[in-house]
């Protein structure tokens, strides 16, 4: 391997296995998968050199940058190569006049925001590993969190790409413009691609305002309806809300034992925010409790910075909180149409009976992105999950919702994808095959 | 042709040229392109029977709905069998708790909106020709208007769509989820591919609550720099401008000889308006004048529902009244990234200069978007615009821009596709071909 990538500095190609296990895991339970070398390129021009090796010896090729994948994806299939994308962490510009950024994809999310807050910009979808995940990931995975029921997903956001495509030919796609109607959006088609159809090497961005003002509340409700049925008015009240949250009663429990906060006695919470540009927040947030009020739930506004700080510890505990219940947890991310949320609430309830598991559910309500998560002490309850999660994807399907929200197919929903696009799974194979003939490209993942 | 659609009633397969002859143009000054048929499906199962028979004989089919196309999308190619989605227009289903919306392609876009707004619902691309086109056209083209500027484009609403491939196979792809992190964005490749891919048979769009309240203003500047500026402070200041029109003095004195309505003695006039749901617009609307006056402008609002239909009756007039002071226009449309637009003004007057041609120019300020339309009164004068035409799109390009905005690259903008696209362009012929391998679709668009 050694004299595969020759033309790279020997600190910069890892062969070692004590080097390699760092990169044999992401933050999904799953089986190490050790490299057969990790790559470290620092410039486009040493990406294609990467690939152009690794093609005329048919080796495959996986991206990664913080490795906090929750479906696999940047697990490495025997005999691949990981291309780890954490030196090329520069940001390139900051173009304010078109609140544009052009940055390299080893960039972490957190940091480049607090680069762009300094020119009163905002690069939105805020994954839950915002602190240490990478742009390249985001893009490739498509990944957003709590604000996308307000600002979508990563997808909404790229404007620009570069490419270092399977040929080792470097693709440059869209632009600082705004809007194009010309040709077929391949810029969209990366995204989402799971590196599976090429390498980011320039990721461009484009911005929104930095908000800088923000209002929080909690509501808690008797029951799931209640919480639905609460803010499906808000809605339709045409209330800006920038986060909804959901946590069940388990969730709930597990973050007080935790975090020694007493959140609520309810069986269901939601955390909400609204944030802009000046006080109105205030008014605005009051309004979304008026109508939460008027919908049953008992709701507490937070009054200050701190207050609101200490609602997003809670919401942030959830999985570390979860994680001391259980030896292992299975974190699911299924999204439903936002009017299924509570039927889908019931199927996972009945799920979690008919299988004899605990289930803790958390999620984005506002955009039906559910979080069941699986409490799991032992190999047999192991097996037990993995086929009430295909009873979980198939209940998902059936109510017209998509088997990943945020996480991505990855190697862990491989075998239900089929199941979600049919035909359509086949043309996205042909499509690959086009791009990536030999299949050296992040091979094993999504089909 | 009658035996090959035997399957259709008669009334429906046209044959006779006069009846042609409603299908051998669009809105572009083009030659006319008589098709070999045309047909006229009324369901999903007679356009898979027609393209199946269609690809039994290699007959290539050309998708069109209202015809207003200004790149020549929907002109057939010798040979080719006209789909006329037109009877094809039923909404099939408002879901209002998803704000979703389920319809045939032949539905006109101002009739869906009239329907939605019963139930407070909107799909705001707002085409120009809106009253008329169809959405099946409107997602081949991605098209979009006055409103992108703070609504986005076509693209941003498609939730779903079906698709019947070259092969006759129906694709379905999306759904009424907001998100999605499941495989490669193929609904995306759909939308703006000019009927080079597939036909749609069904196309669901995610919807935004309709705005209640509105407040207009209108805006004169001594030069474009001026404007742009305004513009840009205004930007900067999180102003929620939902129109920002600009218009030349040659297109506003065009307008004031055509209305009799007075505008402005100025050289650059700006048109915008904020909507909301309620008085709240009135005062944002005096933000945005304050920081245009700051800016060196002389502003005008309008006080009330009539005054704003005078500003907008005297906006649509522009083409028209254009028309009166030309034999012929070529309309452009081409998009530069916001920062660029004062330079791209003064190059277009530039190549105006050069040519000895007149043009005038409006469009969207707020995207990037310009429309700059050639008055040509003889055939000397369009050969000559033929060369300023290219040099247009040159510095359009050479400017960070992009061939087109919102009318899509057709017949017209073909020659020139590479020159923006690069490698990007022959991805694209091979994603199509890999989709359409008889080259069936449309033949002889965008590439």
């Amino acid at each position: 391997m050694r004299d595969v990538f020759s033309f790279l500095p020997e600190e910069r190609v890892l062969l070692d296995r004590e080097d390699l296990l760092l990169y044999a895991y992401d933050a999904t339970p799953a089986d190490r998968r050790y490299p057969a070398a990790v790559v470290r390129p620092t410039s486009r021009e040493e990406v294609v050199e990467i690939v152009r090796a690794a093609s005329r010896r048919g080796l495959c090729l996986v991206a990664r940058g913080a490795g906090t994948s929750l479906s696999g994806a940047p697990l490495p299939r025997e005999g691949c190569v990981v291309v780890d994308f954490t030196l090329m962490n520069k940001i390139i510009e900051v173009d304010e006049a078109n609140a544009f950024v052009a940055a390299q994809p080893g960039v972490v999310y957190e940091e480049l925001n607090r680069v762009l807050a300094e020119h009163g910009l905002f690069f939105p979808p805020d994954p839950g590993s915002g602190s240490v995940c990478t742009l390249g990931g985001m893009v490739a995975m498509n990944s957003s969190g709590i604000r996308a029921v307000k600002y979508g997903t990563t997808r909404d956001y790229v404007a620009s790409l570069e490419v270092v495509l399977a040929s080792g030919e470097v693709l440059r796609l869209g632009g600082r413009y705004r809007k194009s109607a010309s040709g077929y959006d391949l810029k969209g088609l990366f995204v989402g691609s799971e590196g599976t159809l090429g390498l980011f090497t320039e990721i461009g961005l484009r911005l929104v305002p930095k908000p800088s003002h923000r209002a929080a509340m909690i509501a808690g409700f008797h029951d799931f309806n209640a919480a639905a049925e609460a803010i499906a008015r808000a809605m339709r009240a045409r209330t800006d809300v920038a986060v909804l949250e959901v946590m069940d009663s388990r969730v709930v429990k597990a973050v007080e034992g935790f975090s020694g906060i007493h959140l609520s006695s309810a069986e269901v919470l939601v955390l909400a925010e609204v944030e802009g540009f000046d006080e109105g927040v205030e008014g605005e947030m009051r309004r979304v409790a008026r109508i939460f009020r008027e919908a049953g739930a008992e709701v507490e506004l937070a009054h200050d910075e701190a207050e609101i700080a200490k609602l997003w510890k809670a919401r942030k505990a959830a999985l570390p909180a979860l994680a001391r219940l259980a030896e292992t947890l299975l974190l699911e991310d299924i999204t439903v149409p936002v009017a299924a949320l509570p039927e889908m609430m019931r199927r996972i309830g009945r799920i979690a009976e008919r299988h004899g598991l605990r289930i803790a559910t958390f999620g984005h309500a506002g955009d039906g992105n559910l979080h069941p998560t699986f409490l799991l002490n032992d190999e047999e309850e192991l097996e037990r999950a993995r086929a009430a999660v295909e009873e979980l994807f198939r209940e998902c399907l059936a109510l017209g919702g998509t088997l990943s929200g945020e996480h991505g197919i990855g190697v862990e929903k491989r075998p239900y994808f089929e199941l979600e696009h049919g035909k359509a799974a086949q043309i996205m194979r042909d499509i690959k095959r086009t791009l990536d003939p030999q299949g050296i490209m992040n091979p094993g993942k999504i089909f």
